[in-house]
């Protein structure tokens, strides 16, 4: 069978086969990509995230059964990078099934295994573009916590939502700055708490003092109750004016050609993780290590031997 | 003047020097690596690890006052990876520099701008390397979070202590797996709180039920209270049980090992980094994003192209 003719012609076992050799590092990686990367670039995609309990994932639901409704095919990518356990995400996954079975235009799929070397944030990437070759009209990438590990995850999106809580604590204090770096839009979730209009007042607050211009996009905060379904149309619309803002102020296409170096970049990082693993289970690697132990050469010089190796 | 022989003889500001040149990447650190490495490898490296609020910073400076008494020279490195300013650490050095003023067996350091491609961490480890070299004791990493960059910064310590408080809540709840899997010793600090009893309770559980054998080091789950010096001693020889436990079982010399390699692949990562982004500057490598971006070309033989560039 050809997996990648299956997986473009609809079949959901191949694309899920796909799917597992990315997260495999499949040596067979560059020639399927090689098939499937001309049916790439149409997809939208979507970053949500936040911190743990901030209700990400009744979010996404929400948002994809609004899409649905459109005619849209969704596909979920559930990413846990804080958990070197998958049960999380597998947990996240079976609620979810139960939710969207039957329903062909909705394909989710859950990494949880940490990868080494931003490993992780790679295949990411990767399972997206092939999501994105099997037609899906917006992916959704789900993760939790602003790490590097999920900043990089994230680099892949066009729209990154952040949802927050009222009360989320002095983290999120913290957090805040850094969010600003990569929100395009907030979502302030579980707004039916008392303290959701001080957290709305304190962003929107943030978003005015954060240096802009007449062509900004100035970063919209909305209320929503995920469980209730309460201003998740709302939020769909404001995503629905990003994308459109990113089209026209010629953003979408800068976005792409940096993710399109980054994942180059990446692809080679991976083969030169690779090579230095292997180079120093040579004998003349491992001589090498003894002589880095021993402090009779340092890791600059040792670099210059290991790249000749 | 040598900055080298300059900071082993102790000129302080050679040694502040020496750590700009290694946070700005400067092209002479190669250089300047090979002049000072054969100094280094004397130190104890701790990291301290946690949530924000949860008082690393203080039970860093009792740690200090604890090992000025017994005549230990200590330097302290404070790296703020979740903020993308520097005024939190800053803030942290003022504070600090005031209470250890004129000592000069203590130096602080705060490393606060977020690299790229793991840059921060990679810089960290350098500037542990140059303290080592400058002949400091003990040398203690403090940072927050569990983030994939903090955990890279932490992978070149011997013993690290992860420091939580009560009520740290719903995101501790989820980064305890995580935890676990980085922490040598836990520190349950202001643990005056009522909720301190259940959440060392909680710990130990979970460290009891933790795959382990004879030969385990068993996490211990200290009780402290930073603020009002209490505990401190005996986290202190916590700390110092761990450093004989890593010597006895030859835990040293592989965790040594394996931040070595960790530091060649660090360097050539750089390397390749640096090379991939002014390859795409270049005419062909102008050439190359525009195939990519029209889908003429996938990125794994761009990648090809581009590592022959």
């Amino acid at each position: 069978m050809n997996l990648v003719k299956d997986m473009l012609s609809g079949k959901r076992l191949a694309l899920a086969r796909l799917i597992s050799k990315v997260e495999n590092r499949d040596s067979d990686l560059p020639n399927l990509f090689t098939e499937l990367y001309s049916h790439t670039g149409r997809a939208q995609v979507w970053g949500i995230t936040g911190p743990p309990g901030a209700g990400k994932s009744t979010l996404v639901d929400r948002l994809t059964a609004e899409l649905r409704k459109k005619g849209k095919r969704v596909a979920i990518v559930a990413v846990d990078p804080s958990s070197p356990f998958t049960g999380g995400a597998i947990l996240g996954d079976r609620i979810r099934m139960q939710q969207h079975s039957g329903d062909h235009g909705v394909y989710i799929r859950s990494l949880g295994t940490r990868g080494k070397h931003g490993g992780l944030s790679h295949a990411t990437k990767e399972v997206v573009l092939v999501l994105d070759a099997a037609g899906f009209d917006v992916i959704l990438v789900e993760t939790a916590g602003v790490g590097q590990t999920e900043l990089d995850i994230l680099r892949l999106a066009q729209t990154i939502v952040v949802v927050l809580v009222p009360e989320s604590g002095d983290s999120i204090q913290v957090m805040k700055a850094g969010l600003m770096e990569i929100a395009d839009v907030f979502s302030v979730n579980k707004s039916d708490r008392p303290e959701a209009d001080q957290l709305v007042r304190e962003l929107v607050t943030m978003v005015s003092m954060s240096p802009h211009d007449e062509h900004s996009w100035m970063i919209p905060v909305k209320k929503t109750e995920a469980v209730r379904d309460v201003g998740v149309k709302e939020l769909l619309v404001t995503i629905e004016q990003h994308q459109l803002y990113l089209t026209r102020s010629g953003k979408r296409e800068m976005k792409a050609r940096e993710f399109l170096k980054n994942e180059v970049a990446d692809i080679l990082t991976e083969r030169l993780n690779e090579s230095v693993t292997s180079a120093f289970e040579t004998t003349s690697g491992k001589e090498l290590l003894e002589q880095l132990y021993s402090r009779s050469i340092d890791p600059y010089r040792a670099a210059d031997i290991i790249s000749k190796v």
